[in-house]
């Protein structure tokens, strides 16, 4: 594999991706939002807002290239060296709060500095719980993380918990997935799991949204839905590395904050009935991560 | 004065600015939450939630001590040693979208490593511009400066400016106000101004709201309202230095993040119409600061 061999499908990926989702929603359409990064590079943000069950998605590839900031997240060595990185971001927030939001990215980094690697991940945030949906989800990772030598799939389960965790909630952002970084070895390998994962992440994703989309709901599930999203906020704001570097070093700031959700909402001191499904699927974030897979 | 003066008038002040904000919302009422703090002390959190006019408020007293703990923003060597910490924080969100979002704090710090100091501020946060609410505003709390040597109205002005500041949006927070911190001589006059401008605060931010009540507004405000709202959101979890310290050293999360909004919105690359009073607000907050006293 080259750097052009994984634009080439990461651009088909997103592609794929976008056209996977439109056919989800039935109604709404991606618009496209091309860009030029100022260093060198750019990017396509593609974006769908309010659809009949897709209330935002965004889609976002780019391919960057220039010298590496200060401040990144590289180590000082490389300030100064040339760089190249290009991924694909997802991220869908449907519209009924039975269906879960999904994450996932797949990426690729070049250095002057040191060895190429690849990163990535994939991850489900539900305001309510399904366990089949969870497993469904969990057992799809494993599966293609088990045709791959390099892939392993309890360690990067676990990974995705402890990434995906907010510490002054002292509560998980929601049931986990997949997380892996800085892999630098057998790179074909790696490039050859990342596409079988890529492949096989939206039509799990589809499957679980598909068998959620018609569940009633009514403003009781939205008002949740919406302090969960709220969460999602300070995950992403507070926590979460990429937003962070993206913003302390002048990233494309529409794209990066493409991830929050439509609309969130902070009451003081929430706190679900007991027994209630709002109250379930807050004890199981505040445990330990359970093993679906 | 002594720490005891301060903490009997913040608890003082903050049973004023309650009853202030329930006389502007006529309905509803402050909830108290009292709480202690494991390391030593407490505070007594004061919500008020979907009033008429107030959407949300958050009125904290807290007087917190014992040893300075790893990761604070005192230097290394007070790591360990004893302090103590005593504020008042205020933020109302009103509803009508004509009427500006206020933030207010005083606060007072003694540690075993150094001298005591003062620190404070208020700024205003509108989502519609009226330039005679910003000039009264500031124009308060310059007249209150005037009246003690030690206050100093252009240089808290400026640091407000500063503060307030959203980098990756390139835009103010707000209108601002006055921002000052670390004051540690002249204790008692500094004292003394801190309660002058306490006391002139609220009358001068409910002349501002009885003003802009009953102004009429529809869906199109409260949707630029939400968007607004996600700023606010975006400089609390992101930029702000209080926040951040807070969660970081297991603060009180639902105290610290009292201060979000009721609703935030999300919209890619959302822009208000040119010529628009949204478009005017905006180009405000993109463009130097104002003199506005």
């Amino acid at each position: 594999m080259n750097r052009s061999d994984v634009e080439t499908w990461y651009r088909r990926f997103q592609a794929a991706v976008v056209g996977g989702i439109e056919s989800v929603d039935e109604t709404a359409m991606f618009v496209s939002d091309v860009w030029e990064r100022d260093g060198g590079g750019g990017g396509d943000t593609r974006v769908l807002s309010e659809g009949r069950h897709i209330e935002k998605a965004a889609v976002n590839f780019s391919a960057v290239f220039g010298d590496t900031p200060e401040g990144s997240s590289e180590r000082m060595a490389a300030v100064g060296k040339r760089f190249y990185a290009t991924g694909v971001s997802i991220i869908v927030h449907p519209r009924n709060p039975h269906t879960p939001t999904f994450h996932a990215n797949l990426r690729y980094f070049e250095s002057e500095s040191g060895p190429s690697w690849f990163g990535g991940g994939a991850d489900l945030t539900p305001c309510y719980l399904y366990d089949e949906d969870a497993q469904h989800f969990h057992r799809t990772q494993r599966t293609v993380c088990d045709r791959h030598e390099v892939a392993d799939y309890e360690a990067w389960k676990r990974a995705c918990d402890e990434y995906f965790y907010l510490p002054h909630r002292r509560e998980a952002r929601g049931i986990g997935g997949l997380f892996f970084d800085h892999l630098t070895e057998r790179l074909d390998e790696v490039w050859s799991f990342q596409r079988d994962l890529g492949e096989h992440l939206l039509p799990a994703y589809g499957s679980i949204l598909r068998r959620r989309i018609a569940t009633p709901y009514g403003d009781a599930e939205r008002h949740w839905q919406e302090i969960r999203r709220g969460r999602y906020v300070e995950f992403n704001l507070v926590w979460d590395r990429g937003t962070k570097f993206g913003l302390d070093t002048g990233g494309r700031t529409e794209s990066i904050l493409g991830s929050l959700p439509p609309r969130a909402r902070w009451e003081y001191g929430h706190t679900p009935k007991l027994g209630s499904p709002e109250a379930r699927l807050l004890s199981l974030l505040q445990a330990e991560p359970r093993r679906w897979a």
